[in-house]
């Protein structure tokens, strides 16, 4: 089973490709972020985000995607910002005729470390050792990423 | 030149297409809403969407887009809902290459009431008298979009 996992934002999407085998061990395939910057105007960048996912999926074939859901947001400029992103992500991947499964932040953390209230750090530490990973992945959105696509198998 | 106004929202997107001429007198070509039901996964409506506004961006081939940005929401949710619907909306304006305006509600109610404050009926009501309507539109969110086509035209 390849999943793919997905962190959501205007500015930084992480990614993640993972296979799991049958005894449902994770194999991280690869990761990363699509980067688009601040000053380009927003649907130019949807469009990065659009163009740069959809060559992922045609890459990497996944079979089920997880993407992250938000329910509080410090403020509602945040919220829309991440909402134009999701509302891309999902098009996409609906698109690709791929199923989603939506997690929470604290789910996420639940599936990884057993602790809903877990700190980035930890989550990321888990990550890497659920994995066997030689380093942290890096951006931290990537990491999240991960993250997403595990607790997307259980 | 061509003006397609849109009110994005994840279960009604309000739509009008209304050419100006050279003294810049409105005239309403065509407006709708797109509708998508409730029940259905959100990628799935996402997906409704993008198709009805490629549809009708080959069908009327307008020059220019207007789409109302909202800056303050009630809820975080409702704020997300729409980011996701705006998001798939300016997705598909870049993508057919039409230059895109936003305008906040108070751009809007001014630009048709002279008025930033006029409430939803008096807005209804001269976006009737300036484009010549026998009736006015319905739904609502179909006469927003005209206004905010009008607000793009200044």
């Amino acid at each position: 089973m390849r999943i793919l996992g997905i962190d959501p934002g205007l500015a930084t999407t992480g990614w993640a490709i993972v296979d799991f085998d049958k005894e449902c061990n994770p194999i991280v395939v690869d990761y990363g972020a699509i980067i688009t910057p601040k000053g380009v105007p927003v649907p130019q960048r949807l469009l990065e985000i659009y163009s740069d996912l959809e060559e992922l999926i045609e890459k990497y074939k996944p079979e089920l995607a997880g993407v992250e859901t938000l329910i509080f947001y410090k403020n509602v400029k945040t919220a829309m910002s991440v909402g134009e992103a999701r509302g891309v992500i999902l098009l996409v991947l609906e698109k690709s005729g791929i199923p989603v499964k939506e997690h929470t932040p604290l789910q996420v953390k639940s599936a990884v470390t057993g602790y809903g209230r877990a700190d980035k750090r930890q989550v990321q530490k888990n990550v890497q050792m659920l994995c066997n990973l030689d380093e942290l992945p890096k951006p931290d959105d990537a990491a999240d990423a991960i993250a997403i696509a595990l607790a997307s198998s259980r």
